[in-house]
């Protein structure tokens, strides 16, 4: 195990016991992977997570995930050294492969709905990263809640607390690693950025109830860390271990 | 139905019987609504195939397809007027519904596989599309050979003359429509731009057998009549009809 570091060139691959366990390739600040955290988390199923430096990557990475990109996983379970990438990929395979606690719906048609919905946020994702990496015009924060609309109005139509229905499904922890990132706005930009109660009524509580989901606990990051990380980024340095550091830090004061 | 001729704004959606079938939005030289022409002619699913105008949208494009964009499906089979949008996600619903002729391998993991395929094949697309529409640099040519090797690779590996199988399965059908395109590189670059008979033994095969399948043959546009149409979206004013309007012609000569 790679205790939370971040591996780099020149690093071996940690050694891990030939337990069956998928192994997820990972950064911890990396939202994409964080979908599979979630996935893996909500199901229950045991996995050893590696984490790796994305701007140095150990060489071993590009036998695990050919783009070099992550998430990827490793799945002993399965025959032959087999190897997924793709975070929307991975976490259909894992919901298709472990039928516990589904987060699609069963029929062909709601599925495709879910699809469709995970792939409209891709339009969302696209203009919080511009205020992420501090590449946001005015008008860019008006533009995210124009977007945002439409899943307000979705969940008002299903009546439901979340998209999946009474516990979190798909469409939840597909777009949760945006909205948790949502938090740094506020340390971002300076001045308060909210989600207005009276525009995202359902959105706002959705939000106070993913943070008590026990999957999205298991890989939740404050605001606060969240925009301290993005800050090393911008500056050329991502600090991928902050986290560990911090907890180092706090154990030995 | 609007006899292959692209429907404009002001026009009126077309009567169509109350038979249940599949209607299909589409625009007869996209290549991602020719995917799902090949689904739904590969699996022998009947269907109503609606053209419509792209630069002038006919208004009620919109409540059959929210974007605006083809391909759209209405599913009279499903209850309270079911509609789909997105290549990708219409074609894995219509191979979940109908189970006739799968098109995915069925586990898991190897559809998972299927799908990381036909997601690389994304780069392709984008290097062939600049080819198209002319906006190519010296190397582009061999760049979009570069980013085939995997698929030469892919297919040797696989051992057999589809990525399907004995038969075309998804892949062969999601990547299909541009490869049918590759033909037009001949006229729209002047010179003779061929697949590499020796660095793409089994492409080159698999082409020439994917010419004969007859899913493909329902919606097959010759290399000359795409890069005529090219030709004229490039000067701004694409001519849908074009192939309408030629079959008139022969027929009225």
């Amino acid at each position: 195990m790679s205790n939370g570091k971040h591996l780099a060139t020149g690093a071996a691959l940690p050694f891990l016991p030939d337990d069956g366990k998928i192994r997820l390739y990972s950064m911890r600040f990396c939202p994409f992977a964080q979908r599979i955290h979630l996935v893996l988390d909500a199901k229950d199923i045991p996995y050893h997570a590696i984490y790796v430096n994305l701007t140095a990557k150990p060489e071993w990475l590009y036998e695990h995930s050919p783009p070099g990109t992550v998430p990827a996983v490793d799945l002993p379970h399965e025959s032959g050294n087999a190897s997924l990438y793709e975070s929307l990929v991975i976490a259909d395979y894992l919901d298709e492969k472990f039928p516990q606690r589904p987060l699609y719906p069963r029929t062909p048609l709601a599925k495709a709905k879910e699809r469709l919905l995970i792939k409209k946020f891709d339009s969302v994702i696209e203009v919080m990263y511009k205020v992420f990496v501090g590449d946001h015009v005015p008008g860019t924060l008006t533009e995210i809640s124009n977007r945002l609309d439409h899943f307000e109005k979705e969940l008002q139509a299903r009546g439901s607390e979340f998209f999946g229905g009474n516990l979190p499904g798909m469409v939840d922890y597909m777009i949760w690693p945006w909205c948790e990132r949502a938090d740094m706005f506020t340390f971002l930009l300076g001045d308060k950025y909210v989600l207005d109660e009276e525009r995202f009524p359902k959105l706002v509580k959705w939000r106070a109830l993913m943070k008590e989901d026990k999957a999205v606990k298991g890989s939740y990051i404050t605001g606060e860390h969240h925009a301290k990380y993005m800050e090393t980024r911008r500056q050329g340095h991502p600090d991928y271990d902050m986290l560990v550091n911090l907890a180092k830090k706090q154990r030995t004061s």
